[in-house]
């Protein structure tokens, strides 16, 4: 392919690329409307990647990424002490607590049980949780990781590692994501729906 | 919504969120991408975007996003100077580039005919096509703005604009696109490519 994108944004869309859900065309697209930004815009964005990496680290009991150590969850409180929500990766943690219905701690695992994109058991912050389980008074380990093949297995590797403790470790409920319909959900959905159907009172 | 993000977090999702195809999730998901980038991966992120403002200008004869004025394209001569291929976009330039089988000049409009989105004729580069096409001698205008109706409007008023000169003026063909299959086509695309269709030599 001829040389097409002057040096510095050939750069940029090198860097952008590979990034989630960021391909060639998307790192095209991007470092385009950068350019557009004023220079004020493209400065503020430059410097927001700096501080996020300069001011953002992990916090040392749960691995959430914060700016404080404990993070802000760690050190409220208000928290429920006794539940630990264990989730992959720090987003997923997000996304749980913007869903407003949780109220205990979490612990990130950094990863999932994945030999072939190469994430081994010993790259999991496993035996931290098994620590924090057996040191502070938790009775339930709510499992949140994925719900497929990866998480599922990352899921059985760690109850595996809490089975010595007295703890209960439940796993988020699987089936009909709330809001769809029915006829779009696949076999898969269909055969957790009915394999977790409850009864209802009368 | 709680305060899920701690605050530099927050502020490079904001950033983020806007840019082309990057929603809120997008957004967060870039952002916890960049955390978890090596301090060195960051640091030449944030670099790339300072040096791509502070290197790149628009070429002052095309307005093509270049590191040297005239821009590459523009200096280069071997294209041909007798043909200039419109576009809205930089990177419209771009795509047509990585084509490869385009030798002629460039020039970008820096936008399109959209008055509901705040575009108007004279946010457009239109004035100085005119004179590049009345001062050098160009003998062909490619108009290859985008194949919807903002894109059209914007092609009958270039073609307007260029009405007292002596220049073939031409449109990209529309029809079905190389590679597709036919059932997929919608009504739009089925009669621009009847409407286009040429005799097979025998």
């Amino acid at each position: 392919m001829a040389k097409v994108h002057t040096e510095s944004v050939a750069r940029l869309v090198e860097l952008l690329c590979g990034m989630p859900g960021v391909g060639e065309r998307t790192a095209e697209r991007l470092a385009y409307h950068i350019l557009r930004l004023s220079d004020e815009e493209a400065q503020a964005l430059s410097e927001a990647i700096r501080d996020v990496k300069a001011k953002v680290r992990q916090c040392s009991t749960c691995y959430q990424f914060a700016e404080s150590d404990p993070c802000p969850v760690c050190a409220d409180p208000r928290r429920d002490r006794s539940t630990i929500c264990v989730v992959e990766e720090a987003q997923d943690a997000v996304s749980i607590e913007q869903s407003g219905g949780y109220r205990g701690l979490y612990h990130v695992l950094c990863g999932r049980l994945a030999p072939l994109e190469g994430y081994e058991p010993e790259d999991l912050t496993v035996e931290d949780l098994v620590r924090r389980v057996a040191e502070d008074e938790v009775r339930e380990v709510i499992l949140a990781t994925d719900p497929d093949m990866e998480g599922e297995a990352t899921a059985l590797f760690v109850r595996e590692a809490l089975a010595g403790l007295a703890v209960k470790v439940t796993r988020l409920a699987r089936g009909l994501p709330s809001g769809s319909q029915l006829d779009y959900a696949n076999a898969a959905i269909l055969a957790d729906a009915l394999e977790g159907r409850r009864e209802m009172k009368k």
